[in-house]
């Protein structure tokens, strides 16, 4: 019943544009066939056989018609209609050459639920279809009327018990109703016409409206979507996985940008899945990221000058020079900054898009070569100066904002250091900061970007989402997405905005396409930190008298903490289990990007979500337009 | 317990800002007090007793200090905890002058639901309270652990029995639920502590995150806001009517635009209140529109001159010329059409702003005095060229992107006509075209506006919201109101999106604010009317032939027919009742707007929401870019 080889496929309704458009990006990213939604067909002005010949000219296979809606249990006159419509499509699929059409289960006010009436509107149609060489796909919509579960829609199907009658699997409605994944074990892999994939946030809201604005791709939403096609692959299905997606944002995103996604996404739910049920996949698996290395800021001249004074300030250490290049390396316990002045290469073309910025970060990885050959099979480029990749120390991946994520196998790491880097007797910075590592690194994005870097750092890294956030600046709605390392080691925030007058909003502004904004470090002692920097100078942001007189309110904290608090401007949570997490912001610099200095305890495993908003307010107070000569 | 005046007042959650840009807003626009919500307090700079000042001299009263959280049924410690954070708020609203607090009903995991134990913490923290001059107001939150109910916040406050421990009563809250509002009746004036209201589209989702992304000013959403408040001032509460809302949009637009916005929505939905209980109101009732009379175009020189020649090709007939301006009368039935190429006056800054647009309506209505004291009573401005409103033959109001609505008594309208304009006996437009009046109009705006020109018209003039419909614009989403007087004679679509490459993103970029895009002219022969514009040549939408060829499978059409309008461009729509709606398009002129003629059967109350999209589809394929060109 399916094709004979792993496939993917997307929906037309998934992409914008024309239907040539939404054809055209569906064969440049490489997918194998397409789904005609029946709405694109019909505003086209291609006629059907146009549309045929088009999809043979990009060499796309027309997979499936759909949707054809409210069929089944109709009763007297309705069911004549409703198979008029249907031979009247059949007609259009052979001028289109599709084999094969998805009826969804009826939500007709007039609709029967009889099972047996049912099953002998499906054996009738099946003869029909049988002869014009057609197969039914039956899928249970989440609010069918009588069938809205797949487990339904199955015993409809096997009761048909026809050649050319199927069931179509969609994991959005039946993961969006809870219906367990194991109950796709009882179906029979060659009876499964097709199957539609899409994932979703795990919101609480009428099941169509949620289906209609909110479905994503798989490894951007909440659903088990891997669960799910692992129980497919196992009934020994091997057709084509298809995306089927009605998202309000990418029908206004490039079609170019959800088509690459689309097909990065259906690979990597298919090696997921495969890796479930222990089945082979040709891709490596992911590897975890052990940790950031290091930060590379591009700054020239002047810039690189005072970027270094404040990194100086802020506890970092001049500690080396790069034995070839303008670059210098500063550190801090565990943390490696560098500051990259080459007047040429990859630092000085990102500064010239986005003047001074975090232009790169480096990651610990267990084994770069197999995260190379899995960003590879996952259309992941990886970053080739003139062509030429092999001369690089370390290889690097294309990243958020342009920017790039070097690989560093942690095996190399202190070798490479040594190699490039001849150590400087520098100025020590300011003693008694203490940061340790690197806790997250927060990314600004473009809102038609958002979803898209959460799927590359799943995909590719094994990153987890935790729960979203929705962060207020005084401008505005900020959504904020945070991922990490099984472990926490590696973390990274995603931030997008449509308030044209955040903070966000206003650092996408500068350059041409966000980038990482903000570094935050751990650090085991807050107080003794923000002392120390404090005595030696440093810009810090301050926070305002209220936020703390309301923290005395709302935790149990002695007065002489909160107190120093105050004094320092340290920002505190707690999780409802009593762990803490203390917080410390620089002034941003140049109001580019700053860095943050965290303290957990006892595993909270958040990122201080409550204190975002004071902490925009009091960013928020030395915007641009209020305080035009201020450093922030 | 209220104070003595009916007073606006607003929750400064609801604008854009900081907390002092939030103050100000709510200042110019009229309020009379804020709810201090304490995130913004917690964020802002100022201390307390500045904000208090800052109240004082703006002329704000501090109305409310909200939210208090979790207080009631904890037990043991907790309980201590919450009564220590209660007395902290206390000491603070001492600084701030604030006499009342917001206390939500808990959510606390801990919390008990016992009532005795609630009982006793208000009566306790009433007499705490009493000692400092507080008033303790009890909500009901939907979602609360367990009290979300204004009935079983209302058998608590009433079992407390304290002079200072009040009901506040909030219209999400309650309406979100379905709870009756005749179950205010239960409920003592005096004990209603405070009154909040929003309002919301009707959307079935989980009520937190309905509430906290979708509220809206009462009179833009579906909750019956009006019979709310009603209930509340037959009770005898004379206190504030107060805005509490949480919108995604809200957060990032002009604080200045929401600020006026709700105090016009609070004042049409007191207005509304007491006309519901037959209670005096100083505002003249809604005056609804009776029709729209014409509808001016502003186009000079060769424009205005193929503008003309445009209304002829669509059946249009030049009937008047201006008596002392360079203005031209088109008419078709009972639809006039005007041309004003004047070089000053209002069409021609229009026409400096926007290009050639429409510039202008004309609406019949009663009693324009009593539309203009309506107007000026909601903060709606006349149009007022140099002062002299007076000079006018017709008075204005401003509009939809800058236009004018011209206000006109149906008694005076022939007499207006012939007044100002003198016959021509110009050409003949087609033959045949025989539009019979005006159906609807429908106007783009820009996303942040869309809901304030829906509060507009509602509060206006009385129109009545249909359901919202979401059209496909192949370049994205975008989102259409359609509003209507009770009769159906007069109907407005207002249509936004974010999508910045759709038609409507298009029409918006060409001016500076938006404006109407597209009149659709009643016929009650659409078949005549198409082949007499064939036959003359005018410039129609093509319609693609797969669009006909779906419309024979989904209805019971005639070949014949299905031809003749695959022929003529002719769409089709039908009703669940079988009720019929045809639908013919103008190419638009210069790609800026257009006409539609359309044909209702049987009482077809739509627009034809389902044939959007294979339109926008057609009209998508005259983009600029793709024939720079062509005339769409």
């Amino acid at each position: 019943m399916s094709p004979t080889l792993p496939q993917n496929a997307i929906a037309t309704v998934s992409l914008r544009g024309t239907l040539e458009e939404k054809l055209k990006a569906a064969a440049v990213a490489g997918f194998a066939g397409v789904e005609i939604f029946e709405n694109d067909l019909i505003g086209s002005a291609l006629a059907p056989y146009e549309v045929r010949a088009m999809l043979d000219d990009l060499g796309l296979a027309c997979m499936l018609y759909q949707p054809f809606r409210d069929f089944e249990g109709m009763p007297g006159d309705l069911r004549r209609r409703a198979f008029d419509r249907a031979k009247a499509k059949f007609d259009l699929m052979d001028e289109l050459g599709a084999d094969r059409i998805l009826i969804c289960s009826s939500c007709h006010p007039a609709a029967l639920g009889e099972r047996e009436r049912i099953v002998d509107d499906f054996r009738e149609l099946g003869d029909i279809a049988q002869q014009r060489g057609i197969i039914l796909g039956y899928e249970a919509l989440a609010w069918g009327r009588h069938v809205n579960d797949h487990r339904d829609a199955w015993a409809i199907v096997e009761a048909v018990d026809h050649p050319h009658v199927g069931i179509i699997l969609d994991s959005f409605h039946s993961l969006s109703r809870n219906i367990p994944n194991d109950s796709i074990r009882a179906i029979t892999g060659d009876k499964i016409a097709f199957v539609q994939l899409a994932d979703a946030p795990l919101l609480d809201m009428d099941l169509l409206y949620w289906s209609r604005h909110f479905r994503n791709l798989p490894g951007q939403g909440g659903l088990d979507v891997e669960g799910f096609v692992a129980e497919i692959l196992r009934t020994g299905y091997d057709g084509p996985l298809s995306l089927e997606i009605f998202n309000d944002r990418f029908r206004s995103n490039a079609a170019r940008l959800v088509a690459e996604d689309g097909c990065r996404s259906l690979d990597y739910v298919r090696d997921a899945a495969k890796r479930l049920i222990d089945q082979p996949t040709d891709m490596p698996a992911p590897q975890p990221v052990l940790s950031a290395e290091f930060v590379e800021f591009t700054a020239d001249g002047r810039d690189a000058a005072r970027l270094g004074s404040n990194f100086a300030t802020l506890g970092f250490t001049l500690v080396g020079e790069h034995r070839h290049k303008k670059v210098t390396r500063w550190r801090q316990g565990g943390v490696n900054l560098v500051i990259n002045a080459e007047p040429k290469g990859f630092a000085s073309a990102y500064r010239a898009a986005q003047g001074t910025a975090i232009c790169a970060i480096g990651v610990r990885v267990k084994d770069k070569a197999a995260v190379l050959a899995r960003a590879a099979a996952l259309g992941i480029k990886a970053y080739s100066p003139e062509g030429r990749p092999g001369r690089l120390a370390m290889p690097a991946l294309r990243g958020v904002g342009g920017s790039l994520v070097y690989l560093i196998d942690a095996d190399e790491v202190e070798g490479l250091w040594a190699r490039e880097f001849h150590a400087t007797d520098g100025d020590a910075g300011v003693v008694g900061a203490d940061a340790r590592s690197i806790d997250h690194l927060a990314a600004v994005v473009h809102n038609d970007e958002f979803l898209s870097w959460q799927l590359y750092w799943r995909a590719l890294f094994g990153l987890e989402a935790r729960a979203a956030q929705d962060v207020i600046d005084p401008s505005g709605l900020v959504h904020s997405q945070a991922l990490q390392s099984a472990d926490g080691a590696f973390r990274v925030t995603i931030n997008a905005t449509d308030a044209r007058e955040t903070l966000s909003a206003r650092f996408l502004d500068h350059g041409i396409g966000g980038g990482y904004q903000h570094v935050a470090l751990i650090t085991d002692d807050i107080f003794a930190t923000a002392q120390a920097l404090r005595d030696e100078g440093a810009a810090m942001l301050d926070i305002p008298v209220n936020y703390h007189a309301d923290l005395a309110a709302r935790f149990d904290l002695d007065d002489a903490m909160i107190a120093r608090m105050a004094d320092l401007g340290i920002l505190y949570d707690e999780d409802s289990d009593g762990a803490g997490f203390w917080q410390l912001y620089s002034r941003a610099f140049d109001k580019l990007f700053f860095f943050e200095f965290v303290q957990r305890a006892n595993g909270y495993a958040g990122y201080g979500a409550p204190n975002a908003g004071v902490r925009l307010a009091a960013q928020n107070r030395f915007r641009p337009e209020a305080t035009p000569t201020a450093t922030l």
